[in-house]
This record gives C-alpha cells, sequence and structure tokens, in this order.
C-alpha cells in the first residue's frame, strides 16, 4: 500500500496513528498532569510556518520535527527550567503525505527524548499551508527562574557556542553563494548544515552554571533565537543597562569569514538568528567559570555598563572603542518588516 | 493616522501594542506561574484557521477572539477545571490592519474576564492566512478531573444547552438558506448568531455539580465542540459502553425544525458542532438534581447501555426501540475527510 494522505485516511485513523507518539494520558478534552513539589511552571509558545521558519528544500520532516521541539525547549532553557511536555498545534493541506506528518512527529520525539518532556496532545487542523505551534511546559525550582530583567552595569556577556552557522547552513542549503566557491571541507558543510536542522537547547549550560553558583537564581539570560544581538539588546533594554561588546570576541564560526568574507560573517553572527544558544550576563569570577567549565565554544563577547547604548567597539581593550558602532533592536530580525 | 497594517507598524512596535492585553510578567522566553497548592495542571489546544474555522463574513475581530478562548476554556471546563492564563500563537499575513489584530485581543480579552484567566504571551508570525493556536491552561484540584473514560452502563446522559443553534447561526451568516424564508422574529436569528459568535463555556454546570455531589470527580464529561453525537460517541468509545439517545428529547432549539424541517434540525443537533456545551454521563438522581439546578436548557437525553452501540432510538420508552439508528465517530465532523 502505497503512501496516503491524511485526507484519505481521515482525522479519527490520522489520531489513532499519532497516539503512539504521545503521553498515555492524551486521549480527553485536556491532559492532566502534576507539577513536581515546589516547582514553578513555565510555559513558552513558538510558532514554525512552512515558507517562513522552514521549506521541503531545507529541511526533512524529521529536521522538522526536531527544530520546533527544540525552538521551544530552548525557551524553557533560558528560563533555567527543565522540560514537561509540549503540545503541537499542527495545521496541514489534506494533501499531506501521512509519511511527512510521521517525520515530524518522529523529529519531535527523538528531541524530547533527548532532552527530557513528552507530547501532551494538541491539535490538528486542515489548512492552506503547514505550520505547527508548539507550546512547551516545564518547571523551575520555585526562586530559581532566569530572566531578561537581571543583568547589572560591569557584569560579563557570555554566550554559548558559536553564532551564525545555522544561518551559514541555510545559506548552503538554499544555495545563496556558489557552492563551488566552498573553500572548505565538506565535514564543514554538515556542520553548519546540521547546526540549522538540529539546534540543540543549552540544557547543558543551565545544569553547569547550577553547579558552579549559589546565586543560580540571580542570573540574567535569554536565548538567541532572533540573533545574538536581539538577545543582548533584550536583556539591556529589560535590565536599564548598555553593553559593549567586542568585535574581536565575537562567537563566528571559524571559516565562515573564509567563506562570506568579515563582513557577511558579522552580520550573520550577530543577527542570523536559529542557533539556539544562551546569552549570560555575570559577575567575572563566574564567567571564568563557566568558560572554563563547558569548553570550547563558550566566550566572553563583552560587559554591561551603565550607558545605556549596545555598542559593538574594536578595540581588545573594551572602555578604549572610539566611534562604536551603535547596535538597536530595529536592525534585529523582525518578522513583520517596518517602513 | 489612518489603520496601519501590520508590516508598516514592524515586530517591535506590534508586541509593544499587544503588551497590555498581557500578565504583567510577559516578556521573557516564557512565562513563570505559580500553580495553587493542591491542584494539578490541565492543558489543552486548539486552533482557529481563515477560511475552515472562521471568516470576515462570519465573525468580527471580536467574535473570533472569543471564540478562541471560548472553545480552549470549554475544554477545560470539561475537564473540571479552572482557567489559569492561554498562550497566544498568532500567524497572520503582513496585510493585516492592526485595528483588527487589536480587536482579536480585546475579544480574548473580554472571554477571560468573564470565565478567568490571562494572556501569557505567545508568539507572532508572518503567514500566508491567518491563524490562531490557543493553548489553554487551568487547575483542577488533584483527583478531582473529569474524564470521558468513567461512564457506566445504565448511567444517565445529560446534556446542557442546546444543540444545532452554533449551526443555525452560521447557515444564516452565510446565507445557506433564503433568509426571505426565515419564520421567526429578528430575536430569533440574533439568538443564533450570537451562539456561533460568543460560545459561552459551561464552568456553571461544573460548580453546580461540584456543589451537588461529592463524587465529582467520578463523573465522565466531554464538550460537544465537535457535535453532540461526537461527544456521546467519544464517551461511550472510551468507557466500554453503549447509548440510546431518545429521538425525542434531542436538544434540538426550539424552532429549528420549523426553518429548517425536523431531518436538518436533528442533522444539525446531532452534527452541528461548536455548541461548546457539556455532556455528562450520571447516576439518576444526580442527573435529575443537576436539570432541576441548572433550569431549561439542559436535559435528559437517553442512557448508557452495556451493549456497545450507540443508538438513537424513537420510543419515549428507550428500550422499546425497533429499528433503532446507529451512530458512529465515521458520521461526526472530521477535518480530513476520508474517501
Amino acid at each position: 500500500m502505497g503512501d496516503l494522505t491524511l485526507a484519505q485516511l481521515g482525522e479519527l485513523e490520522i489520531l489513532r496513528r499519532l497516539q503512539p507518539f504521545c503521553a498515555e494520558a492524551v486521549g480527553d478534552d485536556a491532559i492532566v498532569q502534576d507539577l513536581p513539589i515546589g516547582k514553578s511552571l513555565v510555559v513558552t509558545t513558538d510558532v514554525l510556518v512552512e515558507g517562513i521558519h522552514f521549506s521541503e528544500q531545507t529541511v526533512s520532516a524529521e529536521d522538522l520535527g526536531w527544530r520546533c521541539a527544540a525552538a521551544n525547549l530552548s525557551d524553557l532553557a533560558a528560563m533555567g527550567a527543565m522540560p514537561l511536555g509540549i503540545t503541537v498545534a499542527a495545521s496541514l493541506p489534506p494533501s499531506t503525505p501521512w509519511s511527512w506528518l510521521e517525520g515530524v512527529y518522529r523529529g519531535l520525539r527523538a528531541c524530547l527524548e533527548r532532552y527530557g518532556g513528552q507530547i501532551w496532545g494538541g491539535d490538528l487542523s486542515r489548512a492552506p499551508s503547514a505550520q505547527f505551534a508548539i507550546t512547551a511546559l516545564g518547571a523551575v525550582a520555585t526562586d530559581q527562574a532566569l530572566y531578561r530583567h537581571r543583568a547589572q552595569a560591569d557584569q560579563v556577556i557570555v554566550v554559548t557556542g558559536v553564532h551564525g552557522a545555522a544561518r551559514a547552513g541555510l545559506a548552503l542549503l538554499l544555495q545563496e553563494k556558489a557552492l563551488t566557491d566552498f573553500p572548505h571541507s565538506q565535514a564543514r558543510a554538515e556542520q553548519w548544515i546540521l547546526a540549522h536542522r538540529r539546534p540543540q537547547p543549552r540544557f547543558d549550560a543551565i545544569a553547569t552554571l547550577k553547579r558552579l553558583t549559589p546565586e543560580f537564581g540571580q542570573i540574567a539570560a535569554m536565548d538567541s533565537s532572533d540573533g545574538l544581538a536581539n538577545a543582548v539588546l533584550q536583556i539591556c533594554d529589560r535590565s536599564g543597562v548598555g553593553a559593549e561588546l567586542n568585535r574581536a570576541w565575537l562567537p563566528i564560526p571559524a571559516g565562515l569569514a573564509d567563506w562570506v568574507g568579515l563582513d557577511l560573517a558579522t552580520q550573520w553572527t550577530l543577527y542570523g538568528g536559529e542557533d539556539f544558544e544562551l546569552v549570560f550576563c555575570l559577575p567575572w569570577p563566574l564567567a571564568q567559570a563557566l568558560v572554563k567549565a563547558l569548553g570550547s565554544p563558550c566566550q566572553i563577547i563583552g560587559k554591561t555598563t551603565l550607558a545605556p547604548e549596545v555598542k559593538l567597539v574594536d578595540s581588545t581593550e573594551l572602555d578604549l572603542g572610539s566611534n562604536p558602532q551603535i547596535l538597536t533592536l530595529r536592525d534585529s530580525y523582525q518578522h513583520f518588516g517596518h517602513t
């Protein structure tokens, strides 16, 4: 029997086939779950739309499922929370093959098996184009959640991972640049493509930080899903501080500038987005301890300041930068452009 | 200044304008909330897609917001839970006027102000057509959740409200039938249209049942969002029982048969959907007490049986029906048709 479409299967049969991917308790109007004692609930929602956030050209069904889960789990990690479950609102054209939807659920489950959490049901609807709205629920020990507004002046800004690799992987997949000009090995190309297809929420960094400090609950954090610059700007805006980022310390993926030039590499590192890494503002000793404990790539990229601007400075001495480039939220990625 | 589109405003400005509709704590990667002590978490997700679940022809922006919230809150009510908050994943074309999105949020907020809960943030994305994926979170006293699988044979099936009114309202809005043939007052037309536009989750029935019985946590319940027949069939399927519904006791809206004929009125009552009422299976004395306490319209429509079929019988004596019509889940509303 060939691959049937959702229209051929009908809703009842689709739901029956999705049941094995879901927590046992799924099947009522809602799911009932107990929260671990002493924990607060953490809730986040992210939508991935076909043609905007993904296309068949760039991700397989399983990659898409993984990315949908990872994008939401990364938000939980940024709050210092551990995942409990997700709900999946899938809107799909009736012509969608069952094997594709099953692939998405396999990817969702693979990501949850890696990082924790179950599929707690959701909703399935016919729609003109495919999209997945995921809500992830997590738990954090009460008073141990991380917020954006906690940064103070003269803290050190630390980021996990390199930034711009997911953007580079997308460029490779979309063949934005002639691949004949690609100066690196196939392995490096695959590494960047994997950064786009299989982002890894940084629960490891959260676990390490918890181990390193008794004052975990005081840390300012955010994930870099909308770009590194955006994360720094949001933290600064909420905290009423500014920042100086050292251009030489930006976490540009090794070899990226050789391929696209330093200007575009810097652009992708600051604004590329979808790296799903974490940005922290920490006291200097804790920042050093985190970098040491996590190992490369995790690096200090600058410091917070009393002055409210977020500046990109060129000197290795952060205070000596002249004519710094000022970053603003308007420059960072926006779903709805402005005129 | 005229009405700006989302593209003209840009994402930052849209989020700034939506902030007043949201709980104060919104603005991080996720929202952190404490669950009331002794309560379990209840989670449900529902999507409304333009052209499938709503159109500009049938609902205003505010009605749409109300319906989005009510559809999800009705699922919480069916579980015996009270609402805490919702997340809103809005996917919208860039040409969407701001005033329309603001209207949707006004409707969402109006429904939550009426029934409880706050807007706990969400996500905003560009998309080819409009849709809203809402996740509602609620709380229920531990071990007091209502489930579909709890029905036992020889219980009484009770439904709140009339069924088919929302479908009749939709028919009026879509002018499926010539309005010149409408045999009733404008007030009745408006009542049915309101049933479609402003469904009311039946938290009142839940509160009444809680007051009437110490064994609240043993009740089988489901909301009738996908139709009355679907709700009875799902409860029976999960509980391993059947049912006999008395055709004469179906909660057909008064006057509906005069307009569309008894056959179509029966069809809409059983399969119309989106009435967002509740279906319970109860011991006989509790069923009577509920009907008395809630007042009309709340009525007994039949009983559960050991035999697994769900039958529509014609006799007022439930056991005497001959050649009964057998209902199946395949007849009830499906988002993806089957071949």
